[in-house]
């Protein structure tokens, strides 16, 4: 086991590339991956699992179908599954999502924001 | 859908308790649970999953058996399953704890801090 701390910040100052997951941990079969994401994503869902998001700094809005949620730094939401959504952010924000490996980011949507999976930092 | 942000500070407001995990958030069969921790917990292990601490306010210490790991705000750890830890804090810290539902905060161990599970705000 190693034992040291992971800081999001020294993290996020490893990559700069938006909509690309970042792992950064490992909890059984779940991953911790930062994100930068700006402007709008692709909708989609993810017909098998649940989707946590804890967003890290700045501003995210998550649309539904029927509403939509914007969360600050400090705050955070569970997708449930099989609920479409489409993430944006006016500005460049810094997410953490916990979810089971291997889940794509755009779900079955293939998009060119289609991201590598199990990319750890 | 509860299409509400789960703000960490406002939680936090509604209990004072320390040591005595609150559910927020639930994805699949895993809970988001926050705890206000100050001073030693007992040492425990929980030999069926992995556990993961984020700090959101304040400094916590998880010692091991041949180490130990200084947590601030903006960091985390994921426990291995079956690794004793003892988690302390000199003055109170806030972190949000993500495990599987059911998982009991002293593990195997009969203790006075042994917490009802469950408890959702």
């Amino acid at each position: 086991m190693k034992i040291e701390a992971i800081n999001f910040k020294d993290k996020f100052e490893k990559f700069s590339e938006q909509w690309s997951p970042r792992v950064i941990a490992e909890m059984n079969d779940y991953q911790f991956k930062l994100v930068k994401v700006e402007s709008e994503f692709v909708w989609h869902d993810h017909p098998d699992t649940d989707e946590a998001f804890i967003v890290i700094e700045g501003v995210l809005i998550i649309e539904f179908r029927d509403g939509s949620v914007t969360l600050e730094s400090g705050e955070m939401f569970v997708i449930p599954k099989g609920i479409e959504h489409k993430p944006s952010a006016e500005q460049e924000c810094k997410i953490l999502i916990i979810e089971p490996k291997g889940v794509i980011n755009t779900g079955d949507v293939n998009s060119g924001l289609t991201a590598q999976n199990d990319v750890w930092i």
